[in-house]
């Protein structure tokens, strides 16, 4: 059986994520890994869980628990996370909420939604590897977001059509991106906005760290800002996707998209087609955990991940050898390094599993190009300090090699 | 905004599912309901389940029940599956099995993985409303499948080209079929894996209902025949596709597919893309209770859906006027029926909740082009005998009074 013949054209642009491969290492007890942004599960609340999931499973709830729900989500879980949107300055109802299965579930469904195979979507350069990986499966042509370069909205739109489709939306992750760790400013945000409406096309504001803010000033959401220009989500063209998984538990899978009703009832017929709807019992459980700690535990998981950035940011200062650069992240999990243009982050990794045992992502992968061959991601969230610090010394010995 | 300039084209194909939209009139008490296949939350093995979750929420397993993990699935699932896959005649490997998020993401996902628009789908008349949902996003054209006209290969073939693609695979549900609870004979399952040899494609075999057989001789899976054919999974081009929702319990949204390595690997790289992996400690809670309790269990619910669908054939025998047929399943959760030519099951249905309060699902929904205006299905799963009998009596003076 020749399954290259059966199988449709957009499996040619699914490769595996090298994160998704990395991870599997971390089952070698004696790696360092700086890889993965994955949360710390000392910092998980499992006792909160525990009482949750024995709540959902007994009383009023037990029978809802494990029976089939609506694709919508269920609503007191759409009710809080209404109530949490009102903080971030963007007003809205539970018909403006759709629960999905991780924010990746999110990013995959307005893909979906949104992009016929030749259709452009505007993208970070580097940007989220699992955005890419849940696009690609739409066979779109990406141009770059943010260049720097200046171009108009109508240089855009022109290099859109050569591929016989038109620009749909522009991505982005505004706070402490995966994977530089930066964020972007309020000018910056309105930016995008502006072209975005210019281009008439929407804008996917990727908002997986946001709860995640060690220290300096919080920046509105682009959808609170376009929300101010509008008046009413319902006039909005930015699609909002939030997460669970770095505040409360990834391996529940549960996310949610906040965004125009038109949008949502979309993306509810899509998830039914799909998957029918998100484990109940998970939406349940999550719905308890957050409405009885979620500031307490974000404000717990903040002081300790904090401390761990400026760990690693102390120890890169202290061990990193002339010409390596990085970011400093004012939230989030990651830091970005950009290494001398000659070095190969990629032959770095190989060298640095082998002889020093610490892993991390090398930068190509976030990038839609494959350029970006000399950074590499660095996430400083699962490791404790003492850790942090000795792979810090043996990455940089290796650079310092290498250089 | 004009969000119908921004969507894909597959979007055209998305219509609400008759079928999700009747579910939200299960919280009316005074309905009575045959409409969707839903298990009955009074044979839930909740203590199990109770049990299983705070086993895993505790122990060596805590932490890993929060945390990201693998897409292909957790271990000992997967192993328990391998063991009920050779018990139905099919010998094979962890590797050959893929967790998803209920047995409808594995039809979205290999619609995902085989149809680029203007591919042909071979699919019942009538046929699982869901996986034409699944497969619609994909812009498929349909082809009837055992239309008992004997067109040869080279006929799907040729009728295929002219819409530009290929036929890709034939669908089936193969025991006691959601809608019409019938099952295919050995020959007619021979018969499709001949037709799927001489096109070259596959073949999705939807196992959603397997277990629950309640007399008759059980027929060996697709599957499993192709095995005894080729010797070796790795040559076959069935996949399989099974789910714990009809037995265990849907709302934690865990399936499985068993297939060829080569079709689980690229199946694999489209999860990593869409969702990562299905939640971890719903699998982790399925594999505690599917190891404890699944033949105990199974043979419970038998039991009990066994008596109510002997009380639903009794009552359709007993009050259905001449010139209305039904079929009479050996397991699963449905009756079909087909009402004389001129009468409409959905003009059937509107009177009914209006003024008999029963609900079913019209058949014409399961039919890819639109016929079937006549037909209707009758689910058994969720009501006590006493309601099963007030519920056909009432229905059958309603179509008493319009035949």
């Amino acid at each position: 059986m020749d399954w290259a013949e059966i199988f449709a054209s957009r499996t040619k642009r699914m490769a595996a994520s090298e994160i998704r491969e990395l991870l599997k290492l971390l089952d070698q007890p004696d790696i360092i890994s700086f890889a993965g942004g994955i949360p710390d599960p000392a910092l998980f609340p499992t006792k909160a869980f525990q009482d949750a999931f024995s709540d959902a499973l007994s009383g009023d709830t037990q029978d809802a628990a494990l029976q089939y729900s609506v694709s919508e989500g269920y609503g007191p879980l759409r009710d809080w996370i209404v109530g949490e949107m009102a903080k971030l300055g963007i007003p809205c109802s539970r018909d403006n909420i759709l629960i999905t299965s991780g924010s990746q579930q999110g990013l995959d469904y307005l893909g979906k939604m949104m992009l016929s195979p030749g259709d452009t979507a505007l993208i970070g350069w580097p940007t989220y590897l699992g955005a890419l990986g849940a696009f690609n499966a739409y066979e779109p042509r990406y141009d770059r977001l943010n260049s720097g370069s200046n171009r108009s909205a109508k240089d855009y739109a022109d290099a859109a059509r050569e591929t016989g489709g038109r620009v749909k939306f522009a991505y982005m992750s505004v706070d402490f991106a995966n994977p530089t760790g930066e964020t972007l400013d309020a000018a910056a945000r309105d930016h995008v906005l502006d072209l975005a409406e210019e281009l008439d096309i929407a804008v996917i504001e990727d908002a997986a760290y946001q709860s995640l803010r060690y220290d300096g000033e919080a920046i509105a959401p682009v959808l609170a800002r376009e929300i101010v220009r509008k008046g009413d989500i319902e006039a909005c063209r930015t699609i909002y996707c939030g997460s669970f998984s770095k505040t409360l538990a990834p391996g529940l899978r549960v996310g949610w998209v906040c965004a125009a009703q038109p949008v949502i009832a979309q993306l509810v017929l899509l998830k039914q087609a799909a998957d029918l709807h998100s484990a109940t019992i998970n939406q349940m459980a999550i719905a308890t955990v957050a409405t009885t700690i979620f500031d307490s535990h974000v404000a717990k998981i903040r002081a300790a991940y904090s401390a761990r950035r400026d760990c690693m940011l102390e120890a890169l200062a202290a061990h990193m050898p002339e010409g390596v650069e990085w970011t400093r992240p004012e939230g989030g999990m990651f830091v970005w390094v950009t290494l001398p243009e000659h070095l190969n982050s990629s032959d770095l990794l190989e060298q640095s599993l082998k002889t020093e045992r610490v892993a991390f992502v090398p930068g190509h992968a976030f990038f839609a190009d494959g350029s970006g061959t000399n950074t590499l991601r660095l996430s400083f969230s699962r490791a404790d300090e003492t850790t942090i610090r000795e792979g810090v010394r043996r990455l940089a010995a290796l650079i310092s090699a290498a250089v």
